[in-house]
């Protein structure tokens, strides 16, 4: 059977057509995999067919039975992936920001219990309802801009109750909400005040008791890391990667933030899912990186926040073909963003990365980042049918526009699941 | 009679009445002027009395006749304002924003015809109707966010016909949309192509010919304009002002915005409205401005968009307590930002403004910026009932959330316009 009858079979069968489309697939070698004047077929949760719309197909969908949406030349992208957020999280951190910019110190905010304690004493003290139902606003904001995949991260626990009352919550999220969400175990965000000034011991806390426990209860299978002065060394790391190893379990690590720890190198050994932040990264990690499968994932919001001025080595990425993809980064600390969007436009006018390259780190590059490529990220047959329409004249209004939100429908596994779309 | 019973008499003749709210007035000597707890009441457009809800008032609120919504503690804030915006254009400039990302020099782009030019010609083009329809889409950006009034420029047309063009669709706009809606004549935006190398020229043709016939057919009656090397000289401006002066209009100013052409001292002369970007004022500016009424407008995203390292004085700005307005310059070229609530987080970030200041710039100051601050601007008896009510903590989250919108009700002149109340 030809491809083509393969798609007229594919079309004849499927439960939604969406067609007059001009669709961003990042599947073939066109500035973004573009096919203009297109269809889309959907089956159950899958993508049956995709193509250019001729007369033939244009008579097939006429034919078909299925849902015929005519998109009347809107756009469609791939659905969006947040690959690094902590949504999840208690309390309230505006009134310290507040207070730095009316002159107040950092040393006098943590005397006062600001800073990550902060989140970490709210997060502790708040039932699971409240972090389900503070989390779900956050995640409502991204489900609007076309975001179908996103991550979110425990660590603001840092004790066994409360990290698992984290990873509860992201299960609960993942039922309420129709989007596919990716847990990670953040132990290792800071050293809690338990521990303070024994950080060897809550690593071996970590690897002894919470990571098999995380495990046995199937709440993530990643585990992530804080590689930082003000974090966890290289050696604490790189211990906490072993026994994620020995229990079967993907790494990723906080990297390069604030300076070089080789946390690129280490993560990169251990087969890291990604790196995530990357300013202060080296040449060596660089090297590590094109050597590997690791995605580098930019925060371009938390490097405006901090007033971040060391940019991470994007034209040395490029070069050396690491791919790139960029998240929200969502938390209270350092990023309070909930817009996607916003982070394809501070990736260009930031990092000064193409509309192309931007787009990318939100849909093949962060479906990459969490493992998914073979499920998500790009618009083919056989991948889950999630996918954003769009409102734009080209695909560089994405990236260009600060504030707006042009997204007009987002379809989830086949289900439409956000329909501003006439 | 005492100031109490008039408020009681105004509660009971109202026509809605909003209670159990977070008021933040901009009219007490307390941070953002707030009044917990608290009650206002509407009658027609305006707002006849406000004040702490006691036992007293919340009975006297019972028996009243009026609409009256229990607000369980939300914020209510002035209806914001965005003083400085160039939202009705034709065309489209992310074409441009990729190709400079891909490298593309400003010389090659301006050949292939990019730059203002491009949105000159693109605006000249357009019809009515396409003008008005993009710019509804970015004006309802903006009250979707709680702006409740908002200017609008002319200065894409650069000849009769389209300045014209463009300020009848600001009325249409104004007539289309709930807000109030102020329109500027900005013909001395550039040098329009018809006289490359004769600005006093066009200036002379503004001033003797399209400026009186804008003023007689009552579509604007402030005059703005770009005071730099790249757009019309210290002079040329005098000149316009000149004008404006003799024809009973008000003037503004954009003023040091890439280097400083002293325009601020000449707009306090004319005593301007405002004066616009301010990156580049110099200390005699600022003594300028502090001995005059002209309000400081500052744009904080353009200062993102373009990349700007050089901040507007904003420490000396403060300690001459010259008022500080903020607004979103939206634009095509150096601005396409249509969130006003960003710009409170971009004042901060960049300009580390605190959460406070850039809230009065978009309410209390930024009423002044445009001659309107006895109508708008504050909560306060008589003036209009424009108010936004918003699901937050504290004031601080307007500021500290980067993409979020906590807007739940809009009120403009007395009419709920935005109810995603409850
Ligand atoms: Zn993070
Ligand atoms: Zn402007």
């Amino acid at each position: 059977m030809s491809t083509n009858s393969q798609s007229i079979e594919a079309i004849l069968q499927a439960d939604s057509i969406w067609f007059n489309a001009n669709i961003i697939t990042f599947a073939n070698d066109r500035p973004y995999g573009t096919l203009e004047n297109a269809y889309l077929a959907v089956k159950q949760n899958a993508i049956v067919a995709i193509g250019k719309l001729d007369s033939e197909t244009l008579s097939c969908i006429e034919q078909s039975n299925a849902q015929c949406t005519d998109l009347q030349q809107r756009w469609i992208s791939p659905g969006l992936i947040d690959c690094h957020t902590h949504i999840v999280y208690g309390g309230n951190r505006s009134a310290e920001f507040e207070q730095r910019l009316q002159g107040v110190s950092y040393e006098e905010i943590a005397k006062r219990g600001g800073g990550i304690l902060s989140t970490v004493n709210a997060t502790r003290a708040a039932t699971h309802e409240e972090l389900l139902e503070s989390a779900m606003k956050r995640a409502q904001d991204l489900l609007d801009q076309g975001v179908t995949t996103f991550e979110v991260k425990s660590g603001y626990g840092l004790d066994a109750a409360t990290e698992i009352k984290m990873l509860e919550v992201v299960k609960q999220l993942q039922h309420a909400l129709p989007a596919t969400i990716v847990p990670t175990f953040l132990g290792a965000h800071a050293v809690p005040p338990e521990y303070k000034g024994k950080a060897d011991e809550y690593i071996d806390y970590l690897c002894d008791v919470l990571l098999p426990d995380i495990k046995k209860r199937e709440l993530a299978d990643t585990v992530d890391a804080f590689c930082e002065t003000i974090g966890f060394s290289y050696e604490q790391v790189e211990k906490l990667f072993k026994s994620a190893q020995q229990l079967g379990m993907k790494v990723k690590l906080h990297a390069e933030q604030l300076s070089d720890q080789q946390g690129t190198q280490l993560a990169t050994r251990y087969s890291a899912l990604s790196v995530d932040h990357l300013e202060y990264l080296s040449n060596e990690g660089i090297n590590a990186l094109s050597n590997s499968e690791t995605v580098a994932v930019l925060l371009p919001a938390a490097f405006y926040f901090l007033r971040e001025t060391k940019l991470p080595p994007i034209q040395a990425l490029r070069e050396q073909q690491v791919p790139i993809a960029l998240a929200t980064d969502c938390n209270p600390g350092s990023s309070p963003c909930t817009s996607i969007l916003l982070i394809l436009n501070m990736a260009c006018t930031l990092f000064q990365m193409t509309p192309e390259e931007a787009l990318r780190g939100v849909t093949i590059n962060a479906a990459k980042a969490l493992g998914l490529l073979d499920q998500v990220g790009t618009i083919e047959v056989g991948k889950h049918a999630d996918f954003a329409v769009w409102d734009i004249q080209q695909p560089a209004d994405l990236s260009y526009a600060i504030g707006a939100n042009p997204c007009v429908g987002v379809v989830h596994q086949g289900k439409l699941v956000l329909d501003k779309l006439f």
